[in-house]
Formats: C-alpha cells, structure tokens, sequence
C-alpha cells in the first residue's frame, strides 16, 4: 500500500478561502438536514505532558471521501493531521499532514459565515475577544466577506493586543484595542461580539453590553466556557450541533444556569441555508467544531490536489 | 513535516510472536490494573458500499506512543492503518500502513494466551469454529505456545474447512473437520472451543457440549453474536473489558438473556497476570479488543523498526 502523505506548503498551495467556505457552508447545511454522519470524539488525557488529543471523525453522506481527524495539543503546541479515507472502498487515500491548519481555517471560516449570515447590514465594528491565531483568523475570514467592517481588540495582555493589531494591518485589516474594562466606552460601539479564547470561565458581562449578535468559537470541548449565561436571556441562539453544544458548548453552560431551555436553538446550517431576518434583541450562534466540516474541507483539499 | 509511513513488508520484517505476545499481554495486564486509556470506539456506516468504518484509540499510561486506528471492512475486503503518536509531544511518529494485519494478529495473539492460560493442562484438542482468517490464525498463534494440541474445523462450508486445514498442515498444525451436526461424535472430543465467526446469531449448542473453555473472539462490534447464551449458565466468565463485553459482546449478550448477572466477569487481564484455576464446570473468554492492544502492539513495532 502506499500511501500519499501531503504537507503544509502543498496543502497551502491550493486552499482559498473559497474553497474552504464553500466546504464548511456544505458540511454544515448538511448536518442540519441530518445528511452527515458524526460519531462522538474520542478524547485521550496526557496530563503529565500537559497534552491532550481529540480524534474526529465525520462524513457528508454521498460524498467522495470520509475523514478522521487527530488533533493534540501538548504544552500550547498543536499538531495534527487528518486521515482522509475514500468512502466508496474504504482505502486511504490520503495523509493531510496540515500540522492543524485545515482546523484553524475550517473554525474561522464557520464563524466567519455565521456571523456574516446574523449580523445586521449597518454593523460596522466587530470586538474580537483573544489574542490568538483564532482572533486573527476570525477578523481575516471575515474580512474577506464583509470589507468594509473595522475591528476592536480585547485581551488581557496589552502587548498581545498590540502585536495582534499590527499583523492585521499588515493584512490591510482596520483595529484598535477595545477600550479598557470599567472606562466609559468598554465594550460600546461594538454591536458584534466574536469570542475566540480557550476561558475556562465565563468572561465579563460588560464585554457584551451592546452585542447585537455574538459568535463564540472557543468552546471546543468539556469544560470550556466563555460567554456569561445571562446573555443568552431572550436570545436567538443557533448551534452548530444541538447535542455537542448542550454537551460542552456555551449554549449547554447557559441551559444549566437556567438561563434558558434546551429546545430553544436553531441550527446553524439552516440560518446558512435560508438566511436570517432579527426578531430578538440578540442572536448568538455557538460553535463547537464539527468532524463533518473537516469531512468536507478535506475532501475539497484533495480534489483540488488531483489525485 | 515528515510522516513515516510504514509498508506491511517491513512490518512483517519485525514483527515475531514474541513481539506481540509480550505487547498485548502487557497491554490487557496494565488494562485491568486501571492504567490505559480506552475511548469509546467511532463507527461509521456507508450502506451504499456494503461499508463500516471503526475507529479505535488506545494508550497504556506511561509508554511512548498512543495509537489511533482506522479499520474499515467494505465488501468483505478489510482495510486500515494505525497512527502513532508521540504521547510526550503529540507529533505523529507514524503510519504504520499494515492492511489491517496487525489487528489480526493482536487478536489472534489475546486468544491464544488467554486460552493457553484457561485450559488445562490435559487438553488435547480444540475445535475452532469459522474457516476464516481469524479461524487460521487461533490455530497458529495458539500453537506457538501449545505446540501438542490437536485442532478440529467446522464451518458451514466443507471446501472451506477442507482449504483451512491444507493450510494448517502446511504449517506443521494437524487438523481434522468437525464431526458433522446431529452425527453421534458432534462436538465430542473437544474440550476447548475457539470461536472466530461474524455470526450475529448463536451458532449451535451442540458445538459447545462437552467444551470446558471457550474462547470467543467473533464479537467485534455491536450486532453480533456467536455464543449461545445457554453455555454462560454456572460458567466462569473473563472479558477483555467489563463495558465494552457488556454493551456488545457475548457476555452482554447472555446477560440480556438473563442467564448471568452483569458483575460476574473477571478481567482477561488479571488471569493473564495471576493464573487461573478451574472452579466452575466451564469457563468463558469473551474478547471484543481493545485499542490499548493496537496501541502496544504498534509502539513495539515501532521500536523495533527503530526510530
């Protein structure tokens, strides 16, 4: 058997953003019509290295290609790879050995959609929580969608915020740090609210006091939390998969605080699919990261290889 | 990055009875003793293909690798690999692209030693039940530790027991078919029954009549099933593992039947580390394989490939 091994550089070499927005927007509609097929991760501790792996697996019924995915993170580090394996007989055909990457972009370019697809036309500043490559990706996926939109930058290291802020403006993106927490003017102008960090802890209300609409990213497993609960108060909420974000998302930290009930949330493939008209004060759209959309984004990486 | 992808003829290149006797023994000890980390196994189905995909991941605390495997099964013809990672750091250490052999041979080699330590010493001869690979390999692997036994073969197919024992002889394993069902010398004679078929109903009791041990290495996932449950009444009972035997092994299936308890099991593991003397009138090894099994298996193979 051999098996074709594809790096980094040749991987880059054929993904646009086009090409992963329009995976992930298939992969996700799909699972919202239950044409998907997404076993529950496995997850492996390694507590002494500081390590953990999830393994994902996922597929879009009738399509070319099934994926699992193998992601670990050891001491901050993440490293990864995605087996992509042909569903008609069952052979790998490929090692995407993407040190991550395709989930980098596959998680910014679902927030990017969504968030595009909830926000309200005359929107103009989005305040992107974190500092990492999750913040980036999201105010540059984003971008490629809407513009004409300028950003504020919140984090708890000022220097982080800084250099953030330089590398988008290197990328011809508009941001300024948010203004400091507990100053007049934190957290206002800011109608659109993006949460990127890996809190543990909701983080503060006042972060959220004018959001219009908020996507959060960060949940991706047990144990994560970043939205405050009482946001979701007489919100529209949309979740990228009922069961896994009542499991560990920030819509199931919200559902048992009482904030809200367990049946109220729409599915994001169906605002992708049919559109958004507001009737709430607030939507929020909760991502947990699907294998379906590394499925897809996979797939599309391969075809675009050639074979 | 650079991913090592290792080929079936350089896995075969190291790998002897020795070197996966000694990893799966290792494996199912540290297993009873609480020290491994089994997820639950991914399925994924593709009916259209006459396809299933498993995905299994294992890791005995405190050795070098964790492993995650792809095993699909589509048309009848098995396909896998395993991924080795580093579980100091997370990086992939390699592919090991071995057809799915591997898993053959560590659940060819969890038989064979939790049989030799189950029957005893006077036991001549052993009917296996299936003409498949895993029928053949029993016998082989079996005989690298009880090189005197003697083995009958029945299955539903004469041509195929026929074949099977060609291939036994040619590997210096005497065999003879089974006598034929309802004929006066059925089952008789055979006081350890090895079975190794995808029946998802029981195969006949009278296979099992006289049969002090049996071994069952059939019941691989969910639906499936080769063990009367009549035979399990008074016996004592070994599982692999006390969950996954339950949920879908023959012990889970007896216990439905309602003719064992569900806490009667001993651990597979713990005969292996401590002996097992005979208290009952039969005893019963009930194995559905453990990712912990793959994983010691392909970190041995690994270091024996050196780095």
């Amino acid at each position: 058997m051999t098996l074709r091994v594809v790096g980094l550089e040749e991987i880059r070499s054929v993904v646009t953003p086009e090409l992963v927005f329009g995976a992930v927007r298939t992969a996700l509609i799909a699972h919202a019509e239950g044409r998907t097929q997404v076993p529950p991760p496995m997850v492996l501790d390694f507590p002494a290295s500081s390590g953990d792996c999830h393994v994902k697996a996922g597929y879009v019924d009738g399509t070319a290609h099934f994926t699992v995915k193998i992601a670990s993170t050891f001491a901050s580090v993440n490293n990864g790879l995605m087996l992509v394996v042909d569903a008609a007989t069952g052979e790998p055909a490929a090692v995407l050995a993407d040190e991550g990457r395709l989930t980098a972009w596959r998680t910014a370019a679902a927030g990017a959609l969504i968030t595009d697809a909830m926000i309200p036309a005359d929107v103009e500043e989005v305040l992107i929580l974190g500092t990492g490559d999750q913040a980036r990706l999201q105010a540059k996926w984003l971008h490629h969608l809407r513009p004409h939109l300028t950003y504020q930058i919140w984090g708890r290291r000022p220097e982080a915020v800084t250099h953030l802020m330089a590398i988008l403006k290197a990328e011809g993106i508009e941001a300024r740090p948010a203004p400091e927490l507990g100053a007049a003017g934190a957290g206002r102008g800011a109608a659109c609210v993006i949460a990127t960090t890996p809190a543990t802890s909701a983080l503060p209300f006042e972060l959220f006091r004018d959001a219009v609409h908020v996507t959060g990213v960060g949940t991706d497993m047990p144990g994560k939390g970043e939205l405050p609960p009482e946001i979701f108060a007489g919100a529209t909420v949309v979740t990228d998969d009922h069961a896994q974000c009542l499991d560990h998302g920030d819509f199931g930290n919200a559902v048992r605080a009482a904030v809200l009930a367990a049946d109220v949330d729409l599915s994001v493939g169906a605002v992708l699919r049919d559109g958004f008209i507001p009737t709430a004060k607030r939507s929020i759209a909760d991502l947990t990261g699907l294998g379906v959309q590394d499925a897809a984004t996979a797939s599309a990486v391969i075809a675009a290889l050639g074979r």
